[in-house]
């Protein structure tokens, strides 16, 4: 028996694991393999359009009848200012004649919002059984009518403040993600790329800070991880770098074999791939770009400038690889299996501390 | 009976909390406290000369008859290319103007090496219980000196790297020092203020990768703190910012009153006032000179740069207030009732999650 059932009891999952909803990464196959095991499995469905997001959710649906959870990023209609786009080109100008690519873009993609009233209807017609947010929340009346649908709905916070509000506008649970965490920081502002609290000082004042149930985010690899987050008063974790080297996940094979020698120092924060910061593998680019902080594009449309990079690597010249500080704690094993060794850790430590108890 | 010993045992302390030698807010009354208490007090002794540091040290043993340990800093004597400086004092004029104290200094005081020969001559003589290090080790035949003359000797890692050559050259156990933590960063050479892995992360990797105990330091505020290490696979604590408002600590009035409204994310980390990474409140100046990183002077010579800024203040504008990111969990205790209440948390803490073991 878990130590604190509030997570399980919530999303009435056996084991109070989520797997992060990695965009690329999570795979349907992934996180059936994860909620068939007792987890919550995780979709990463900000970037996929309506039609993507029913075939995914049919995928899921074939592979598994137990709760999983979709994930939208909240942002707004990114716009950036003609003398930022032009500032970046004139950066980025060395590094695109270095790779042979010619001038940078001079146009940025129109986007839309990251969530909007097409999504929150197919939600409402799919009702997962969580639905999570990164970068905030959606409207009020977009949370009301989630949970009155009957789905959980949690988000992110990076800090106190962020998570007081989120149970403010009435998250059924907090994510509290710390600075050790893979991917891109769920900070409802953007931040710079130094901000960031580590999980040890995070987890406890969140959880003295909010009634509803916390899930511990950030450097946990293993089941001690999951121990020390329940010690520090979460009710679970979510962990996404563990499953990067599952067979079922959507890693491909340069990125797996690079994962295998991953160490707690390769990897930095940067906001020079998308606009906002990010945890990634050190690349020279991500190095440069961040000794010299100037505004850069909005959120997503950064993307248009720094993809042709990426494609040219070498990968530790430019590469947006996102993984956490607890990499080389990833085991290449089934989610299944990892599901049930990261629990039985679990539970072997937490008999390892307590036989301290008299 | 806490859940591993090997701390204990090795310095022969009934409880593995080492208040942290944080220069200038530990004093003498704080060590011996914390020493009578059970734990490991700590004077940081790196910028004291010798008759200061025998001086502390007699105070000290007048207060206690327990084991404590006294720190110092790695470090050769410290050189600044001109060309570094006079840049550097560039960036400094306004800063200088802006507070009316005319230009910057044009020299730089000429300081030797942090840790010398005539200390550990007086080491030798008073064989303190432990000597700790920071920023690396001194040279081979120091440390086997200390050892030979019973001297438990440790040092900071803040990467499984620098934990695994610590373990090399001869360290009775290893300090873990996340990126949490308030004051410098141990980090053996210097490093961008970006850098870092979160403790949550750290412990695990560097218990698997040494054989000797870790002490877990950052980010750990309360008991939930210390018994999320131990599940992590540490051997013991340091803890500094939790000290800082025991009336034993050498705390100013302003910065005790800054302490009470501590929050999560009003530190940040910052080389523009040592020459060296170190967590400190956020103030204009850090952020500023943080966001476009240049070459700076030499560590402890920068001082001779950044004193007159932090006298000048006010301090959301200059001021070099070092606190970790657990510091709105500090509470203003005699350190005894601190040693007493931790430990009550830890134990709570253990029992709390050992409901789970059948």
């Amino acid at each position: 028996m878990w130590p604190d059932l509030r997570l399980c009891d919530l999303m009435k999952i056996g084991q109070p694991i989520i797997q992060a909803p990695m965009a690329g990464a999570a795979t349907p196959a992934l996180a059936a393999a994860v909620s068939n095991a007792g987890g919550l499995g995780s979709l990463g469905s900000a970037e996929m359009n309506v039609d993507q997001l029913r075939a995914a959710t049919a995928m899921l649906r074939e592979a598994t009848d137990r709760p999983f959870n979709l994930n939208f990023f909240i942002q707004d209609a990114p716009r950036t200012e003609p003398a930022v786009l032009e500032h970046t080109r004139q950066r980025l100008a060395p590094w695109y004649s270095a790779a042979g690519l010619g001038a940078p873009p001079e146009t940025l993609p129109a986007l839309g919002p990251s969530f909007d009233d097409a999504r929150l209807a197919l939600l409402l017609e799919i009702r997962p059984a969580v639905v999570s947010f990164h970068f905030g929340l959606p409207a009020p009346d977009a949370v009301l009518a989630l949970k009155a649908a009957g789905i959980v709905v949690v988000s992110t916070a990076t800090n106190v403040a962020e998570a007081r509000a989120l149970e403010r506008a009435g998250v059924d649970a907090v994510i509290a993600q710390g600075y050790e965490a893979g991917g891109h920081r769920g900070s409802h502002q953007p931040t710079a790329p130094g901000d960031g609290v580590g999980t040890m000082a995070l987890i406890p004042q969140v959880a003295d800070a909010v009634g509803v149930p916390v899930i511990a985010a950030g450097g946990i690899g293993d089941g001690r991880g999951i121990a020390a987050a329940f010690a520090l008063g979460a009710s679970g974790v979510q962990m996404g770098t563990a499953f990067l080297s599952c067979p079922e996940a959507g890693t491909d094979a340069p990125r797996r074999a690079r994962l295998r020698c991953a160490t707690d120092s390769d990897t930095m924060l940067t906001d020079a791939f998308s606009g906002r910061a990010a945890r990634a593998m050190r690349s020279r680019y991500a190095q440069v770009m961040e000794a010299h902080r100037e505004p850069l594009p909005a959120f997503l449309q950064m993307y248009a400038l720094s993809d042709p990079l990426v494609a040219a690597g070498p990968e530790d010249e430019v590469s947006f690889h996102l993984y956490g500080q607890a990499a080389s704690l990833t085991r290449e094993v089934p989610a299944a299996d990892l599901m049930q060794a990261l629990t039985r850790e679990a539970f072997a430590t937490f008999a390892r501390v307590s036989k301290s108890v008299p």
